[in-house]
This record gives C-alpha cells, sequence and structure tokens, in this order.
C-alpha cells in the first residue's frame, strides 16, 4: 500500500513538473491558458464556440480538443469558426495530463493566439487530479444533469476558478432546485464566480466572457 | 512499454476472475445481475426508481450504489423505495470493478432478490473496461447530452446489451438528431435493442421492464 502511494506521488510531481513548463511555454508566447473542464454533453464544446463568436476577430483563440477517440467533430467545429485547433486523442484515458498537453502546444501558432482553450474529456472525475499548466480551470454543469452534482462530484468542484451553469433555457422543463446546487457549490468552493448562460439562446454569454477578459487582463 | 501491457494483462484478468466468482454467487443464489453505466446526470438512479416501481412487490430488488463520494443521496432514495441498497464509495476512483461489486454483495439479502441493479460511477469510458460479473450490462443516454455521443466514446457502446435514452420529454427543446444517433450506435453494436423512455413521465418505461423481466426468464 505505501508503495502504491509513493508511486503516485512521483507521477503527480512528474505531470506538475511540466504543467510548469507549459506554463512557462504559454507566458513566452503571451497565451492565456484555459482548461474546460465538464461531463459529457454539458456542453464544452458549444460553450467554446459562443465564446470564439462573442470575442472574435479582436481576440485569436486556439483550441485543444481532448478526446477518447479518434473523430475530430469537435475541432472540426472550431476550425469551421476560423480558429486553429489541434486534437489530442488520448487513446481511450479519461483525462488530459500534461504530458499529452506539452505535445500539443508545438502544433499551434502561439504567436498568433491570445487566448489558449483546452477542452477536456467529458468527464467529472479523473481530469481534476490533473493539472495541465493553464491559468484557470473551468468546470460547465449543465442544468439536464441535475442539481445535486456538487455532492456526488465533489474534488472537480473544489479546484475550479469559476463554474458556468448551461442550458438555463433548459429550466422550466427540468427538475432543479438552483439554490440546492448553489450551495453544494459553496460548501465545496466558497465564492467561486458563477455564470449562469444557454449557449442555445446566447443568453449570459457576455457576461461570462467579460469575466474571462478580465482574467486575461484585457478588456474590450 | 511491453512491461505496461503486461500489468495491464494481469490485473483485468484477476478482475475478469472476480467477476466470474459475482456471477456465480448470483447464479446460486438465483438473482439476475444488471450493470447500469452512463454519463453524470442521465438518469441512472431515476432509472432505477422507476424499475422499482414498476415491478414490486413481485420482483424484489436489490441496488448497489457506485458513488465517487461518501454521499448516499441515490441509495437514500431506493430505500426510501422499499428496497435494500448498498454504496460502494469508491474514494475517487472513476468505476465500479469486480473487487469492490464482491465486497457489497455479502451486505445484501441475495436469497431474498430477485434483480440486483449495479449503478455505475457516472462516467462513459471507465466502467467500459472493467467486468462485474452481471448478467446484462445496460448503458443510459440522455438526449440532453447531445446526438453525437456513440461518436465520441465508442468503447461503452460496444459492450452493452441494451441502451435507454433517457429524457425524451425534453426532444422538443434540444438540438438533437435520433437517426444520427441511432447510425453511431448501430456502428458500434449493431442491432443492440434500445429503449426511449421518460423517467419524469414514464413514457416507454413499460418496453423496457418488459425486456427486462425476458432477460430475467420471467414474464408478470
Amino acid at each position: 500500500m505505501n508503495t502504491r502511494v509513493k508511486v503516485v506521488e512521483k507521477i503527480l510531481s512528474a505531470n506538475d513538473r511540466l504543467a510548469e513548463q507549459n506554463r512557462a511555454r504559454l507566458d513566452q508566447h503571451g497565451v492565456f491558458g484555459l482548461n474546460i473542464m465538464a461531463a459529457p454533453g454539458a456542453g464544452k464544446t458549444s460553450t467554446i464556440l459562443r465564446t470564439i463568436e462573442a470575442l472574435s476577430p479582436q481576440i485569436t483563440i486556439g483550441v485543444v480538443e481532448g478526446d477518447t477517440a479518434a473523430v475530430t467533430i469537435d475541432a472540426d467545429k472550431v476550425i469551421a469558426a476560423g480558429m486553429p485547433a489541434v486534437q489530442i486523442n488520448t487513446g481511450g484515458e479519461c483525462h488530459l495530463d500534461a504530458v499529452m498537453l506539452s505535445g500539443a502546444l508545438p502544433q499551434l501558432p502561439l504567436d498568433q493566439i491570445d487566448l489558449l482553450i483546452v477542452e477536456n474529456v467529458g468527464n467529472l472525475i479523473c481530469p481534476a487530479a490533473f493539472s495541465l499548466g493553464t491559468h484557470a480551470n473551468v468546470l460547465i454543469s449543465s442544468v439536464a444533469e441535475g442539481d445535486d452534482k456538487p455532492y456526488k462530484y465533489p474534488n472537480i468542484y473544489r479546484g475550479i476558478d469559476a463554474l458556468i451553469i448551461n442550458k438555463i433555457d433548459l429550466l422550466p422543463y427540468v427538475e432543479y432546485d438552483l439554490d440546492y446546487f448553489k450551495r453544494g457549490v459553496e460548501l465545496l468552493n466558497p465564492g467561486v464566480v458563477t455564470f449562469p448562460i444557454s449557449c442555445r439562446t446566447g443568453e449570459g454569454v457576455d457576461v461570462w466572457v467579460q469575466w474571462l477578459l478580465g482574467k486575461m487582463g484585457r478588456r474590450e
């Protein structure tokens, strides 16, 4: 049991070292890095597309798409929106890590990019354990997933800098107690900023984008 | 690299051996075992509660709730519905395996149970790699997750015996191409039976339950 703990520590610290290198590389190119995590189907790609729509052409956004399989559905959508994208196919692995991101960064024109968005693998568990070296971690929770997710997947709520609550256009059609949800979040991550949005209608995207620009040290 | 592959093979075969033991124990007690997998918030617990509602009191259903944290929200709901439930807290692990199920089985009154439902951890990736020893594997996909999930999470669609498409009451409010979804499923798992249901309204639950009874070798 001790051996296992030691091995896990070694893997984590190797990942953390590489995450620091990723961060240094982003800083060197003046790129702000954003790691987006969520369950499958919460709207990671839709949020990225809405963010591109709101910020382009003033801000150039590069996207790294983490997928467990070879399909490039999400990367294709980003490229169709006029921004550079590269896919990391994890080959069945359930999360991105700093090594994978390190391999993807040279494939992007970092000197032309202001904001790098990393779309993590759709998973509420494993991605929480691996730093990538980005400047901010954001979680997207869809109201269609239910209001109990902070209570059930606490770890991923602890390490985030902002929380997007997506698909608020579905609120009239689902059983969802926003106060119960927010109490759970507050217990795990007191004061974390939340952005209720609808990628379908565009509602709330402007507030999210203003926060993001502030974090980037920019105002449009 | 060869070493790593060998280690993974050993772990898998140890899991498979324990899965066989779990199956033998269920058979010995005349219990039909069902493994339910899904992304977070797709409606695993809601489907279990609808299944209990449809089959009780004729069929006694025991439930094993796989959770990554200590909260017993789901197990409490099953117990409130009058059925025995036990929780496996994986302590942050992203899936159930045969070892965990083996530890949970002695905590259930197997002689009084006809059907054992195992609610796996909410995750579309890792649970697919670990047999539990159940007699059938079922995946629940919510229409709110989008129609591209088979293409993005192919492995979990390959090993299932049935597919429940939940939250069909939301179809008027989401962009979802059922034909595109089903084409993806058919590529991965030709002929797999699908059950469109709404746990909210109860629509379609009767058809799902009849299939389940057939698999159990029973007709009500």
